[in-house]
């Protein structure tokens, strides 16, 4: 299979309307001159993403938390031992901890001796990715940020001792080219005021008002995330969470208003629906276009977001694997989200770390067919000849590789990262053959997968 | 020095108007009987106190928290080590624990696993107390019940695992004639919404609104204490605490309306002056009768109201000491609210068993001269005859005790605990003088303190 | 019941024939003049029994060891949990501690963080005490200085990281009148040399080789103990652990061979029969004179060597129980040595601190009649008119207290701490009588016990 | 660079001579048949190496011990730490740790919790290796088995609370065609007794004695290793661990008398000199045929053999450079011996597991050229025609490959896992020149090295 899209090169003019309409407002209202958003779906959703989204096609995604500690099963470890009870996890604790020792007992063994937030930010950017997205706080409540209103259970009390949201952002913005993002559960398992609002089938609204609402004002306050990964509904409505209010105040009136992403998981009912672009669920590869700004966010550890160490190698995807990933999704019109688990004392695995140079070495040659461009069948209005890439995961037997699309070329084929024009020959209706060049293992520019670029596609 | 009071021995008539009061009431407005008592400090001081506590003269207290865990030097510990950082704590932390470790990593180490409330409840019974009042929440904000305000950093989510206020609130009440308090500090030394609240001199009050009150609120409704006593007000005035709002609700709507006692302890101002009982000072004891009811709450441990493990014999009162606080606090008026400190694993040291049934011991013998007593000399103006008891810490080598009032008595005069009438002659104005019995070692009702009991007082 | 004995009064002259002998020896053969001893119980056993032994009367034994980490149950923690599996004991572990925590787990938890030696012999002190006994090793074969034949099974390397036996030494001994003695298990529960040897029958002895003779070696030479408290013969003989060869070394060669004294627990047979003074089983105390000196090991708290959280205060004798051992023992020619188990992390129970102080109160009144002393029985043959003391524990009602023995006196009756001489009258065959004086609780000169002394005594 | 060797083809006639041998020392003497040997070098010296392990090839070392708890730095992380006092090493232990926190204080923490043989067992096979050399006891001291001779201070009674070495000998015994040898470090840094013989000039020998002597039979007699590493002569010449005498019963009485492998690190001077292969250094790898057998053991961590969670991608060998390296080592008569550092929780690390899988895809292809070879040089007295291997590490961009020897071949030329012959051309004196087939990268049979295969070279 193969994948085609088409740069984005005229980006620049496209603003020019929209420059000026703010030109006007100033001359005719100097206050009131951004569009204010009304705390409704219909008005929300009709904000334009920030354009910088589209154009950075691949992020990772960091899930660090106490469940780092037992970093067995999965992220949901909680969940899994108390909760549903799971044998697997039931027996883990039996074996390993004393009786009643409680999950919160892990906090203060989430050590981070090893976390070194410049470290990260320079395996991160290696990967090619552009930005970076932190689970600020997952569903187990505790808060990788100092919360005022999480006192006690967040990593600059207990565990680490220090704000890691805050270390971390000022590492990745002392990159170049690195957004940097927020996830942050709306619901937590087990917090009692929650617990007790579900009990009241959300009637009550302790919980919201006690916690998830400070802590998101107090998150994007304080830390100016680029993109608000929410999550975690926890079966309330939006209403129960005053989601509409929020992102009211976050679109009109916060220090992030002009640049921040946020997604689609904001209570029930809104997910692939409403929001900023869409995650639908996890691991979404829709395998075709979609209308709207979409993300699949993904894991190399094919079972867990967070850190395993009951792993074997299998369980990782391989850097094919990746490469697949990244090209299917993109081509969609997605962004992917790559999941790294880090560990309970700072470390981002060496197999990780592989996975993410490989990445990165592949995007140092192909990134150009990545990064700014947009899905070639949505540019079938286009009358300006463009650069069209054409991505193939497996080298052809044949050495001929044949696209359905285009028909034809005005310019040059070439494979990016060797140097001199191919062959090619026009099939009519369907499509063109292009001779790839015979290539010993060392002549190759990159393994994994080759891009076609080609150049004046009418 | 000797120390003289009288029996309550009327007090079941006293009551006789309150109760044509109420029968009135009943018929003529059935729901609006009971006073209700306006959120002001004129209202709130005109309740009479629940005659009970009177009655009792003698209580335990319970200093128990994540203090007991390093019992070093204090159960300040939190603020001398990390506020005031005093050298002694700071060295302790730093020859013992890993750098970085906190306050809030000896949570998990409140183990409590010899805890048994009933063990306790017979270890205080044993000592003659008839209340016992527990530290719900000391100033370090961990709360010894499940507090939903309070997640994860309470007895029920961290380090026993168990409701400790629970436990051991049955198990008192299963022993016939104990009352069941708790303490509750109004400040929290750390807690952030405090700290935020005290930035903005008390103008916020977030506080208040997300923590403290609705925890008060919480443990009156489901543990239902005989006594609220509450503390630390965090140089805030009453009115940041609502103090008054919430004692309007106690003393009108709460289920312990009609029994419970409070102290003086609700915001600045109000100690000594407002409220229930005065407690005035720590180890209050002022050496002469008060007009209102008072506490001396004073500690077995000289310096500490929690366990310390750095301590010397010569840290604790001996048993003449105590009796002597316990009999000089009686004769003027007050309660004796005498405090041990537990140990991180849940034992009452044996030391403070000792103390508390040499306590035992004594008052077994000379418990008619203490409980439900009334001070001598606010009994002038009656014209009952009644009892006197006159108690003596030192034995008189002279065989001979002189008292200097009363002057005559018409009935007897006996040691307590030894058979037989003592002779005595009046001094006239200089009062009298009793002849004490030649007794050897194994012949004295007792030791410590003697009891002698007047008949017939006129 | 009372007990009598009299005073050594003539020891410094019985020294003269050992003196003229010494000197006779040192003219004659400079190099041999001191006896030597055969490695057999008949030599070893005619070594006279260094005279400060039977002056000191009242030693402290401790009891101190990785046991005092978990301080549950006993000492023997290690053998009833995991060899007899009590059920009490194991449901202790099972219930706070992981599966597969190990005895040697408790190792590094043996902190004594509060241990300051300096402290603990101010409090042996000031009990009266003349010596102290300290488990260097019990059966559990840790031991408390650096042996190099316990590698990483030792308080250096494991737990306190300090040399305890060292500590101790010096600060006793920097203590005038203070004794350092060393208990030392022969056997340990555990270790797989001795179970070897014990699978064959003690025919092999690579235990002894490579691990209890070199210890005691190297305890001896290097901390020099006074009383090496032989213990733990493992079912073994003496030929198994060597020790008459051991003891020749000791009694010949060692540096301490003029002073140390030894006990008679050194293999299976030899105990109450070869070795030095007789312990014959805990807690013996014969209740009549014996031949050869004894001494009484036992215990304060009633149930257990080491310290032992899970107790209350009627596990520990009381002051007039310790005192009434002391006077028995003393009376019947025993020494006493009364066990104290100091916590995990280096304190003398509060309550033990008080028991050793009250005795010391009370010796400090009554030591005369204690220290230094002979029983009375054995001075029958006397014909040197000296003193008796006769310690009464119950103080007569009747005022007066009649001694079966002696007959009469040539000197002066008193009661110790006193004043004035006391009225007696002979009752010939029967004894005498003596008035005792009529005293108040204050005038008493001590409590718990009191002495008649009774000069020139025919 | 290119390397060959020829495979050996009739290693079954050569065994004939010695057959007959054997024959006829059975008939003249039944029990003194096998060869005995003196304890002296010359005879040990003479012993020939067992052939297996000429033919295994490839072997993977596996370092694991406390040091795999700190995992930091290396496995000499005790001797850096305190002895050495390396900055790096104090500081991440002041860091961390609580003051006073020993190396011996890991030894709980080895918790092995994850470890699993059967699992190591098939990561193991699965790289190709033919054999296993465990770390049964490293310099530290702590033996993964339960020795006697350590005690507290091995995995059976500390950490794991399991016998490492029985498990994990079982397990790679239920695999076909894998080895089961042990590393044994002589000397122990900081064991006392070897001290106190290196106070001596190592003129007393407690240490062998009591020690290093009785594990080195242990081991042999309960786990029947087929190699017996030896290491750690601690400066100390082979007659103070008396060496000879060891090896001799090892050779001539020990169960493994047949098949046992050993080196050459025996004592000072012994290193690539005596005793079975030479090792000579660490990461030996001399780039020419040696007269001698010998092994490259190496490291996949170029700075550690020891876990370290401190590292870097770029610390680990890549795969091109592993199969380097094996290529380089056996074409010059080396084996190579591979090492990991399994985790202090018992699991090996994901990078490991991919680097072993990665070797073992190499060898499931190239195998025939590495196993049961020998190499080309040595066999130039062969008059047999025999089958040459010649493996390259880069692929010719002239698509022609030119080797140096053999001139020309009798039979066929084969590129291994791909069909068809291959064309060649004899260059006379300079050799022959080979064609190598135009492949897609989805043709060749494997990466990282591909071997040409020569039958019938002349």
């Amino acid at each position: 299979r193969n994948y085609s899209r088409k740069v984005l090169s005229q980006a620049a003019s496209s603003l020019l309307p929209a420059m000026l309409l703010l030109l006007l407002c100033l001359l005719l209202s100097p206050q009131g001159c951004s569009t204010r958003y009304d705390p409704t779906w219909e008005s929300l959703d009709s904000r334009p993403l920030p354009t910088w989204f589209d154009e950075v096609k691949f992020g990772i995604f960091i899930h660090w938390g106490v469940f780092s500690v037992p970093s067995f099963g999965s992220e949901w470890f909680w969940w899994y031992w108390q909760k549903e009870k799971r044998p697997s996890y039931v027996e883990f604790m039996e074996t390993n901890y004393p009786p009643g020792f409680s999950y919160e007992d892990f906090g203060p063994l989430f050590t981070a001796e090893f976390f070194d937030a410049n470290q990260w930010a320079a395996i991160l950017k290696a990967s090619g990715a552009k930005y970076v997205v932190l689970t600020s706080k997952h569903h187990e409540g505790f808060t990788l940020w100092g919360s005022k209103y999480s006192w006690n259970w967040n990593a600059v009390n207990v565990g680490p001792k220090r704000d890691i949201v805050a270390e971390l952002a000022t590492s990745i913005r002392n990159r170049t080219d690195l957004h940097f993002g927020l996830y942050h559960s709306l619901f937590e398992w087990f917090n009692p005021l929650f617990l007790y609002d579900a009990s009241n089938v959300f009637k009550t609204r302790q919980f919201p008002t006690a916690k998830s609402l400070p802590e998101l004002y107090e998150i994007v306050t304080k830390y100016q995330p680029e993109i608000l990964w929410s999550d975690g509904n926890g079966n309330a409505p939006d209403t129960y969470w005053n989601s509409t209010g929020f992102l009211a105040w976050l679109y009109n009136d916060s220090p992030v208003r002009d640049t921040v992403v946020t997604n689609d998981r904001w209570g029930v009912g809104s997910i692939c629906k409403h929001g900023g672009y869409y995650t639908c669920s996890d691991r979404y590869n829709p395998g075709h276009l979609l209308p709207h700004k979409w993300e699949n966010c993904m894991t190399i550890d094919k079972r867990s977001w967070g850190y395993r160490r009951n792993t074997q190698l299998s369980d990782y995807l391989t850097i094919e694997e990746l490469v697949k990933q990244l090209v299917e999704t993109v081509s969609c019109g997605g962004n992917l989200l790559m999941n790294i688990g880090p560990t309970h004392d700072g470390r981002i695995d060496v197999i990780f770390q592989e996975r993410l140079r490989q990445m990165g070495v592949w995007l140092s040659v192909n990134g150009e067919a990545i990064y700014g461009t947009k899905p070639w069948r949505t540019q079938n209005d286009s009358v300006t000849p463009g650069t069209v890439y054409a991505i193939f995961l497996n080298w052809p037997v044949s050495e001929t590789l044949v696209l359905g699309d285009p028909k034809t070329i005005i310019g040059e084929t070439q494979l990016i990262g060797h140097k001199g024009q191919l062959k090619w020959v026009s099939l009519g209706e369907k499509g063109m053959t292009v001779a790839v060049p015979q290539l010993t293992p060392n002549q190759l520019p990159c393994q994994w997968g080759w891009t076609l670029q080609l150049t004046n596609v009418n």
